[in-house]
């Protein structure tokens, strides 16, 4: 059926809807594009549906560059590829298949290595177009360039998409579940499970319970740690938190006269296996080094703060305990080989995915999602593209 | 011989020689001290040879706390234990030992675990007190106190150590190398084999090419590594790193319009796997942070800095580069089973050692090996008590 549909509009431009960043911060405005063929290397998408992640709403305020207008923005989606261009092996029309920011082009010496997820051919960059040839397959009935975002673009009904950009997954799999490993909660599993490789029995603990944080506890749990301790300063995370293996909480405005890392230490016995920083805030960098265990504690940076935040740590503190500090980009995961293996655990209900959709909305009310993530009551709202 | 020698003195003070500091910055005095017998969970040692290492300058020079004075320096050594206190196991009067100054209890927690060297019974820390119960078992001749170093104190015919500081070693090995592994030389070769765990075939650069860099790049060449890159401003330092192993050489002075770490990625053709910091400048963790290879580069400092020195890393540069920072103390070594180790290794001609000893004078001239040292003329000075 999808070799039918693509029949018709393979190696034509395709005219279809989507959701123009006309201006920094204002709403989307749902628009007739035209999305070009895909060239060499690409493959054009017929987007299913899209979940909203914290970098679009942080990109879309964005005035200047890397912010870029007009833009389609979105990059957590699932789809159906309509068409392919040329060179592109491992993906044909019709095949289901999520875009993932980061690539994996499995030549180079990072994506063959079983150490790092940080392609060195076409290297992660904030960039407004599509990758190999920085152009755009973008443009509004008036002519105009619409910029791409991070490879993605998934706010429109059809994106084109660099191969080294798409993996290739089982469609048995919901849409609106498979979505979310697009980004988000892939790099909070991921970072605990990839990145971190927490043991059995081990302790967490995890600042700021979004969904990344959350996923980052999902993740902890299914590599059976005992003792998973929430970080947040909205209460109520406790409760959610619960599900995704969450065993203890701390409120920082409820320490009083202690310090987190200090509850941390006491609750602990000593500090933490892991410390995860998912918030996004340098400081709390430091306050989770502090809290993590002396002579292997591993402090792991997963949350995005503004450019030029500085991490700063005594040399001294450092050098007299033996921890380690490391980043997680999309969790250390790699795309091609690791996203089929967290689809095939959410498939034999390992993996939990059900619990962070908290809301979900038709392609017309993507405003709502915006509203819902910045007023802090989704985790992740599910936007569908015809329903 | 060694029995009948301590039949004599067992439970006794002992009146012997002890190089003083008396005052910070001015020269050690020779003089006669009494050395209490040791007390529970002590052992007496009769010190064959020390050594001198850089901390001991470090802590001569310091005229505040951590500074004390009168103390008895020195922390590199090997001797042969003259009588031992209550409740002390394993070791037994006669047999020759090497003091550490990082605690090993055996029952902790850290020393049970294969992951840690931080003991947590005896926590290490900058003490001028013997280690339990915080007082001093050396006098001068006047009755005044004289305060200890790091549980050392080898500067002195006689001294006494906490049973957790001192480990057992085979009596073959010549004194005048094995002392060096009670410090310096352990932690260098450790943090290339425990802290780093380098990979064979894999590239290391190191910041600084004193005898702990030397030893890095000594432990780097024992773990196989293909690529050592020596770093020091000093060239003369190539010459002698050939004989560990180093296989290319920068100094700062020399690299022009490019920054240390840019030539590093270039020798390396993208980044160092393991990084260094041997010379103790925060600003050096930087940058060889900057220099090890993105996705799975790691950081180790190994150099002391002034305390309240800040190291600073852009949050990004930590998120987008999967790159580890860790600290190693004593190399990661846990000294009771890792230094029966590295003295096996030396046996069996694999560690090289000899190399190390660039100068060698008696007791009375113990002066003379803080002079080589501060010039820069002596990679290790061994420092005879009796010849």
């Amino acid at each position: 059926m999808e070799g039918r549909e693509s029949a018709k509009t393979a190696g034509k431009p395709i005219r279809c809807r989507a959701a123009v960043a006309r201006k920094a911060g204002e709403p989307l405005v749902i628009e007739e594009v035209i999305v070009a063929p895909p060239e060499a290397h690409e493959v054009r998408i017929r987007v299913i549906c899209t979940s909203l992640c914290h970098s679009d709403i942080t990109f879309w305020k964005l005035k200047d560059p890397p912010g870029y207008f007009p833009r389609i923005l979105g990059h957590e989606a699932i789809g159906v590829v309509e068409s392919i261009g040329e060179d592109v092996d491992g993906v044909t029309e019709g095949d289901t298949v999520i875009p993932i920011f980061l690539p994996d082009c499995g030549e180079c010496v990072d994506c063959k290595s079983t150490k790092s997820n940080l392609c060195s051919k076409l290297p992660f960059e904030v960039s407004p177009w599509t990758h190999r040839d920085k152009t755009s397959r973008f443009t509004d009935l008036k002519g105009e360039t619409l910029y791409h975002f991070i490879y993605v673009s998934s706010f429109s009904e059809y994106t084109v998409v660099d191969i080294a950009h798409v993996v290739k997954i089982d469609p048995a799999i919901p849409p609106n579940k498979a979505c979310l490993l697009s980004c988000g909660v892939s790099t909070g599993v991921g970072a605990a499970w990839r990145t971190a490789n927490v043991e059995a029995r081990s302790s967490v603990a995890i600042f700021g319970l979004g969904a990344i944080g959350l996923a980052v506890a999902e993740g902890a749990r299914l590599c059976g740690a005992s003792r998973i301790i929430g970080v947040d300063v909205n209460s109520d995370k406790f409760e959610i938190g619960k599900k995704f293996g969450v065993t203890d909480f701390v409120n920082p405005a409820s320490c009083k006269d202690k310090s987190v890392s200090e509850v941390i230490m006491d609750i602990t016995g000593g500090g933490a296996d892991y410390c995860f920083e998912c918030v996004g805030m340098a400081s709390l960098v430091h306050e989770a080094f502090a809290c993590c265990r002396k002579g292997w504690g591993k402090t792991i940076v997963v949350g995005v703060d503004k450019p030029g935040a500085q991490l700063n740590f005594s040399s001294f503190e450092v050098l007299h305990t033996g921890k380690t500090l490391t980043g997680s980009l999309f969790g250390g995961l790699k795309p091609k080989s690791d996203i089929p293996i967290l689809i095939k655990r959410y498939m034999d209900k390992e993996l939990q995915l059900d619990e962070f959709v908290t809301h979900e909305v038709s392609f017309e009310d993507i405003n709502k999602a915006f509203d819902l993530l910045i007023e802090g009551k989704s985790l992740r709202c599910v936007i569908w593209m015809n329903r």
